[in-house]
């Protein structure tokens, strides 16, 4: 069930002086993951949905849990499933899991909503980016 | 019952181009909090626990409910209060307020264990850590 | 001759895995002590000029020296002079010095210019923003 | 005389409110490429020179002149060439170009030094990145 995954290797800038990815930087990871999705078989482009057409995407809840600690120099993969899309939200089902051991390190539940970045309100998820989630998930 | 709490003003570091705080940010603010807890009231140096005493604080689960968006310039309130003091994990209930509105813009409870460094495995949280805290919480 | 300071206690998030801080983390800090100084002694606010006056702040030209290491819990102080004030820029000379022992840990040359954030092009520094850096200047 | 190269798309926690990249993130960049560039061709793993071998590369002088802004969205290309390979330091010459446009948007040059992570003082460059950054020179 699983609508699209990239790989990535754990940077020097991702870690901390414990020398393990510091954990606000899954976040920083899974965004570019969901941008990547957009970008790519999504095809309706990231920064045009924010930057001229002025939807925004922001997180209304989170869920995560860490399960083992990913280290400088680690292969992972990073992917993404659609666990729900709502009226005006979207529910993702995100995890990182090693390459080396397939271990999983850390999954996530994130609610984004689709909101007008003029007045910060949510509104109904634009009818392209719709067609495109159902499209993504039905040719799985 | 908050036990500590701090001020800070939303950074342009802060803030991606829809012009509001990116939220993995709200948790490296946290973590900052959490560093001014641990070398402020707790006096126990978060420094010397990590580097010298090679105690980690990893996070291992995570919640967050995001209620309204931080602004650039927006003078806001960190503040954390001690949910849950276990054997080997401490929960901590997060919250940034903003000070115009008095409105809260994000809630997070977050728990954390004590691991060795060396082994990256739980081990019971340090005593003088446990006395810090409990007397911490008494004081409120 | 400096005109403005701040100091700072260097963060688990500054530091990468040698336990140090990550060099682009220094211009991090940087930048929030030149938006302290517009929003302290300059009085002009860093949100209110970029948000709602639409003037942009971008770096040009960036040289610097890092002459000691800062580590993990270190209190720093973060200095800033006015070099040089012309007619669409301004050159800011820009240190980090240890607490302790009072050591240069590294210092930059930053020069800025004014621009529209609407057409990215270089316009003169507004006569507010020029008045304030002046002022702050003969003050000192 | 490019050593190496590898391509990027400008993502959003690249950015600033601006919507452009906020500079410090070049640098975040150029220490990927750099990992990479080590990884890849110089077949030395970043990471075991790093946490195993106990060899620090810390950046000791920087120079960065920016020409134009990178956009959320943009496709760029990050070069890498070796200026100058030295006893004990090695100094980069590093571009931004955008991929539409061939234009530069931004170049530095980056003076780094072999340290021991024990002592923090500069060490020659172990034989093995030597010989390999010859053999990369070379090969060009």
């Amino acid at each position: 069930m699983t609508a699209f995954q990239t790989e990535r290797t754990i940077r020097f800038s991702d870690c901390d002086p414990a020398g393990i990815v510091f954990y606000p930087q899954y976040f920083v990871m899974f965004n570019g993951l969901v941008e990547d999705w957009f970008n790519g078989p999504l095809d309706l482009g990231w920064h045009r949905l924010v930057l001229e057409r002025q939807v925004g995407l922001p997180t209304v809840h989170l869920e995560a849990d860490f399960k083992a600690v990913s280290r400088l120099g680690d292969r992972v993969t990073l992917s993404l499933a659609v666990e729900r899309l709502g009226e005006r939200s979207l529910t993702l089902d995100l995890a990182c899991h090693g390459q080396a051991d397939r271990a999983l390190r850390m999954r996530a539940r994130q609610v984004i909503v689709t909101t007008s970045l003029v007045t910060h309100q949510a509104i109904p998820i634009p009818s392209d980016l719709r067609e495109a989630i159902e499209r993504s998930a039905n040719s799985i």
